[in-house]
């Protein structure tokens, strides 16, 4: 890191402290005034998300929640939903510019600026919910994604979680690789260029605007998320067959990120409180996730008319081997990309045997 | 309740709030002088296992650990190991009595007099951590749970996860169901009730005297829990071939208990750190066990010799139907028996088929 840059970070580390409201005397200022019973500190905390989107967006306000009962009150969190304080995606700079102490977002929206943030929510045929969570625990993720970070001045942490997601609805049968060519699909990020290698063509849409192209005929099909947002989204309206799995998201971790300085400052008892707070929802918003998932499967099965395949094994076969390409090539991006490739590389060696032999195997048993 | 039962637990609650060691003046010994920078705490936290035994031991401390720094030191809790203070099996008994204001343990341990209490752990053809999880949070599990244990004056809630266990280790392969017709099985709960009906001869025995068992020949076979803890146990150096699924333990959460008195008395804040860092813990847990298992499976297969082998598919359909009567079987107890029952099948008819499109599509997609 160049001097220049060092010096940026310890201006924006200055702001950050100062930024934060300090609801009691001035001179109480530093660090220490707030510990135990001497003060309260209000943060604000930015999100990508609409207030309370279901899933995400309530997350957010949970943590916050959680942070000022477990504080006693000596921390607040103010929430600021998508465009309150900065647009949705403006609150990684906002953050690392200390115009907040918090941000609740996703880590692939800076694909970007950073390529490498992606791994941290999911990559093609990468690790599922409980997966990612080892490598991030166990396997040494954190420690690449903070160093990823580093030169913003940010700490990111897990923060929920919206779980597996599902391949897409899709306007007509896909039979086999054929059916991709000029298959005009909305997926975003690294499975859409996977889509793209095979013959497709992804299209770039926000998702206010997904559900017109797909009736349309702008879209042949689209992904989103999984049953509970996409039920919501309508897309079993105009379209009645919906793939999975999705192999391009396998999981959906939420990231919390910290100016780090103002994280730093607290005192260890509030600095422990935010954290475990972030952690504890890692559980509540996947079990919320998977119980409303399963719970809009059935009813777009049952109710909706909608038939749930399996994509072909020679499409599946295609969709692996490209993705395995593609991913290839994130890691040529620096030194950094590399290691969290090898890293995220390695953890996937040796999880999916234990997934396989321990999950799957029950879950056929258990299906018969 | 009768009116017996209710006057023995008045007397129970003032015991566990007295029984707490107040470090400050005895004047201050009300809920709220313990509020925020008023005075400290002690609790004693009793535990099943011995001290820092990996997994469930090693999650008791770092809930401990965590509450106090969380706490900031209002809140200290003094972890006795099994034996410390009461034998492994009589915490509950030792939170209910209030001697304790709270332990680290597993339900299945109360089947003997609180039989529904093995569906807060697993049963065979269950829930996966995942599942369990979801239905504990989302689908009516902990307000059954709550319910099942008020008439002792306790408060549960999940601590950890030791995680999907192993099928067990056999000394012969097994080719059908004759093969488990006289075989000599260590398979505690349920699942050795199903393996009894099938013609085996379960053998309870503490786990010091497994190996042994193994090696003489009074086992034929033996489960106990996943890679990480059973290669420990070194049974690969007696039996070669370890099957899976764990068809009757799909799920290993831990189970903290609490006097529900000496729950409630605390300051809301102290209450919510209590609980929120018992929840953090399932996700930490689930993550080391997972990374342990991981590595030991594949020790297991290619440094020890061992053969990791599915149970045949006659065997399995004779497991599954044996455990829904034996499940069945469960729910005629008493009525909230039939409730627990109820409430357990109607979250894993809701969960299973999504599990299987999202996790099982992906993961045979993945391998390839």
């Amino acid at each position: 890191m160049s001097t220049d840059k060092t010096g940026r970070l310890q201006n924006v580390n200055r702001r950050a402290v100062l930024g934060a409201s300090i609801a009691m005397g001035s001179s109480a200022l530093a660090a220490p005034a707030i510990a135990q019973g001497q003060g309260t500190l209000e943060w604000k905390l930015v999100t990508s998300w609409p207030k309370n989107l279901p899933g995400p967006g309530v997350t957010a306000q949970r943590i916050a929640d959680r942070i000022q009962v477990m504080s006693g009150g000596r921390l607040t969190i103010r929430l600021f939903a998508a465009g309150e304080l900065v647009p949705a995606l403006g609150v990684f700079d906002a953050v690392s510019a200390g115009t907040a102490q918090m941000a609740h977002t996703a880590s692939f929206f800076w694909q970007g600026k950073i390529p490498a943030s992606v791994y941290f929510t999911a990559i093609p045929f990468g690790l599922l919910p409980h997966e990612h969570i080892t490598w991030i625990e166990q396997g040494g993720g954190q420690a690449l994604w903070d160093e990823l970070y580093a030169p913003f001045g940010l700490k990111p942490v897990m923060a929920g979680n919206t779980g597996v997601q599902m391949g897409g609805w899709y306007k007509r049968e896909i039979t086999g690789l054929d059916d991709l060519t000029g298959l005009k699909i909305r997926m975003p990020g690294l499975g859409g260029e996977v889509m793209r290698r095979l013959g497709a063509t992804p299209v770039s849409l926000p998702p206010g605007e997904l559900f017109q192209a797909l009736q349309s005929g702008v879209l042949d099909a689209t992904e989103f998320l999984g049953p509970w947002s996409d039920r919501a989204m309508g897309f079993h309206k105009v379209a009645k067959t919906y793939y999975s799995p999705g192999f391009h998201e396998p999981n959906g971790t939420g990231e919390a990120l910290f100016n780090k300085a103002a994280l730093d400052s607290l005192p260890e008892d509030l600095r422990a409180i935010v954290l475990e707070a972030c952690k504890a929802e890692n559980g509540r918003a996947l079990a919320e996730s998977d119980w409303e998932n399963a719970g809009s499967l059935q009813l777009l099965q049952e109710a909706d008319g909608v038939t749930v395949l399996p994509y072909p094994d020679e499409v599946l076969a295609a969709l692996r081997q490209t993705s395995a390409e593609v991913l290839a090539e994130t890691a040529e991006k620096d030194p950094l990309a590399k290691r969290i490739y090898d890293s995220h590389q390695a953890a996937r060696a040796r999880l999916a045997p234990w997934s396989d032999v321990a999950m799957r195997r029950f879950m056929a048993a258990r299906d018969g």
